[in-house]
C-alpha cells in the first residue's frame, strides 16, 4: 500500500517482522524503545493490550499520533474499568463487581448466583485470567488462584451463542463494521469462527446498533474486535473490546471485499475506510500449540490439508510451539456455512504440528 | 504457509526480500551464488526469463529439484526456440522466421507482408524488444535497432482480442487453469487486465483447450502464462509463454478462490493444486513510472483513490521509478466487468507518482 512498516517486539525475528521494514527488538513496555519508534513513525499504533498505556499517553501528549488514543486502551486494559465505562455509557454488560476479599467474593457469589466468572483484570487473555465458580466450594481455590492480582466477578451469562463484530473508526469519524460473526470457544480460547452468524435478523441487527455505540463512546481510531453474548431472550450484552484486530476477523482475508489490517492501517492513517462486504461463507479454526510438548515445531499433512477446496492455511512462522499457543490458522470459504465448517474441520483435522526432530 | 523462502536478487532489500525469510544479494547469473542458494533450499523455483538455464541444468543434474524445468526456461528464453518447440507440438503460433541478413528480413517482409514485428529472440521483456515494421522504409531502421542480437520476424496476427491463461502443473501433473482474461496492451505494455474475457464460449473453450495442450508438451512445474491472440475469424493462437506467475494473473489475488502465488507454490511443491474459481468480475490496472524522471518517488492519492469501493492498491517497494517501470497495479472487484472498470479507471485515475522531494 506504499507505507513503511516499523514494528517494536521483544522477539527478534517475529512474525510481524518477517512483512515489516524494520523491527526494533525490545520489551513492549521499555519506554525509550517506544520513543525511539516514535521518532521515526508518522503514525503509531499496537495489536496487544499488553501496550505501554502510560508511555503511549506521554507520546500523545507530546504530539506524536497514537491510534487508538492510549486512553482507550488504559480503559481496555483493566478489564473492571472497561466494563465500568460501558456501563456508564448505557452499553449493555453483564452484571459484575470489584472483589475486596474472600469474604466478599462468597457475598458476590450468592449475590450473583453460581456459576459466575473470576476475572483477573489486567494482563490476561486467551482465557488465562478466567476462573468458573461452579459452587462454594471453588471460591476459596478461586481466589487462591489469583492471589495478589485485581479480580472482579461476573455473573454468568447463560447465553446461545458468542458472536462478534470488527468495527473501524478513522480520526474523521467514519465508522463501518464487518459482519457479525459467531464464535466458539474451547477452555475460553477462540476455537472457530462462523462467518455469518447463524442468528436472526432482529439479533443481528441489535448486535450491529451495540457495536456502533460502543465505538461512538470509545475514542481513538483504529479497528475493534467487540466480542458479544446473545441470551435465550435475544438480548445481545457486551463481553469484551479488544483495541485491535482480532483472530474472529481472520476470515476476512478470504471472505470479505477488504481484510480486517487493511481497515485497520485505512483508520490509523485516517484514510477512508471501506465498507465491508462478506463475498462467501466462511470458517476459521485455529491451530494451537499441541498438548505435551514445548520446542521447535513443523508442521505436517499439508498434502491431505491442500485437497479440500478452498480452505487455505496459516501458520504464523513463531519459532517455538507451547500447548494452547496460537500458531496459525485455517480459513474455509465455502457456498453456504455447512460447506465452509466441513471444510474447515477436515482441513483443520489434516493438520499435525510435531516436533521439528520427528518431521523428517 | 509454513514454508522458508530464500530469494536471489541483485538488489539488497529488493520487494521479494521483505516478505521472504533470507536473501542472497548475486547477479541472477552468478553460478557460485546459485549453488548456495541451492544447497540451502528443498525446492528451487525461478520468477523471470533472465534466469541461468545453463547453471539452472548443472543443478537439475546434481539432482537439485529446480521447477520449472531448466529445459522449459531454455526453450522459452529464446523467443525463436519457443515458437518453433510449439509449431513442432502443433500449437497454433503466428509464421515467424530467424533473420540471417538485412537482405532476409527485407524477404521476409515480402512472404509475411506488413505489417509484421520484428523480435529480439532473447533477453527482452515488456515490449523493449519488440519493433514493429509498418512499411517498407522501416527495415533498415528495425534491422539497425536490433544490430548483434540475434533477431526473428513475426507475421502481425490482425487480432480482435489478446487473451491470457495462468495455467498450473505440478510434478505429479494435475493440471489446473484459472479464467480466461483479457488483456489490453500499451506500448507492448501490459496496461490492462479484464478478468473474465469479454469473448464468445466458443473462444473461451479453444483458449483453454490450448493452454492446456501447450502444457502438457512443456515439461516442468509450476505456473505459466499463456498469452493468445483471437482473430476475427474467432482463431486462437499462442503468442507467448511465461514460466512463472505473470502480470495478468494478480487479479487473482482479490477475485479468485486462490491466488496465482499460491498456486504456483503448491505446483513447485508438488501439493494438490487448488481448483481455481472465478468470484467476482475484476479489472487490474498497472502503475508505471511516469515519464520525465528517474529516481525516488512518493505515491500520491491515497485519499480519493480508497473512496472507491471494491479497489485494492499494490505498490511494490522499488526504490526507483524509471518511465515505464512496472512500480504496482490497482485491481478493482465490481458486480459486473463494466462496474469494475469503471472502478479500477477511476482508483488509477486518483494515484499520482511524484518525485519523493516533491511529497511533502
Amino acid at each position: 500500500m506504499s507505507f513503511k512498516v516499523i514494528v517494536l517486539d521483544p522477539t527478534e525475528g517475529c512474525p510481524a517482522s518477517k512483512i515489516a521494514d524494520e523491527q526494533i527488538v525490545a520489551d513492549f513496555k521499555d519506554e525509550a524503545a517506544i520513543m525511539r519508534l516514535a521518532e521515526k513513525c508518522d503514525v503509531l499504533t499496537y495489536e496487544i493490550e499488553l501496550a505501554n498505556s502510560s508511555a503511549l499517553k506521554q507520546l500523545e501528549e507530546k504530539s506524536y499520533p497514537v491510534r487508538p488514543a492510549p486512553e482507550t486502551l488504559r480503559i481496555i486494559q483493566n478489564k473492571h474499568r472497561q466494563k465500568s465505562f460501558l456501563k456508564e455509557h448505557r452499553i449493555a454488560v453483564p452484571d459484575f463487581e470489584l472483589v475486596k476479599s474472600e469474604e466478599h467474593l462468597h457475598e458476590l457469589c450468592r449475590k450473583f448466583g453460581l456459576p459466575a466468572v473470576l476475572k483477573a483484570t489486567e494482563d490476561s487473555y486467551d482465557g488465562r485470567g478466567n476462573f468458573v465458580i461452579k459452587s462454594g466450594d471453588d471460591v476459596h481455590r478461586a481466589y487462591e488462584y489469583f492471589k495478589g492480582r485485581q479480580v472482579m466477578l461476573e455473573k454468568f451469562v447463560p447465553f446461545t451463542k458468542e458472536v462478534s463484530i470488527m468495527v473501524a473508526r478513522n480520526p474523521s469519524g467514519q465508522i463501518e463494521s464487518f459482519p457479525v460473526v459467531e464464535n466458539i470457544h474451547k477452555n475460553s480460547i477462540l476455537d472457530t469462527t462462523i462467518a455469518p452468524a447463524q442468528i436472526s435478523r432482529k439479533v443481528e441487527q441489535k448486535a450491529i446498533r451495540l457495536a456502533k455505540r460502543t465505538m461512538e463512546v470509545l475514542h481513538g481510531a483504529g479497528i475493534f474486535g467487540i466480542e458479544m453474548f446473545v441470551t435465550k431472550k435475544g438480548d445481545v450484552l457486551v463481553n469484551e473490546i479488544a483495541p485491535r484486530v482480532h483472530n474472529s476477523g481472520h476470515y476476512t482475508n478470504e471472505a470479505c471485499s477488504v481484510s480486517q489490517f487493511e481497515q485497520h492501517l485505512r483508520a490509523v492513517l485516517d484514510l477512508p475506510l471501506a465498507k465491508p462486504e462478506l463475498l462467501s461463507p466462511a470458517v476459521m479454526i485455529n491451530i494451537l500449540g499441541p498438548e505435551g510438548f514445548d520446542g521447535v515445531y513443523a508442521v505436517t499433512g499439508l498434502d491431505a490439508m491442500m485437497k479440500v477446496p478452498g480452505a487455505e492455511l496459516y501458520i504464523y512462522g513463531k519459532k517455538v510451539s507451547k500447548p494452547c499457543r496460537k500458531l496459525g490458522h485455517i480459513t474455509a470459504t465455502g457456498r453456504t456455512v455447512k460447506e465452509a465448517l466441513a471444510r474447515a474441520k477436515k482441513a483443520r483435522n489434516a493438520i499435525t504440528l510435531v516436533p521439528a526432530t520427528e518431521a523428517r
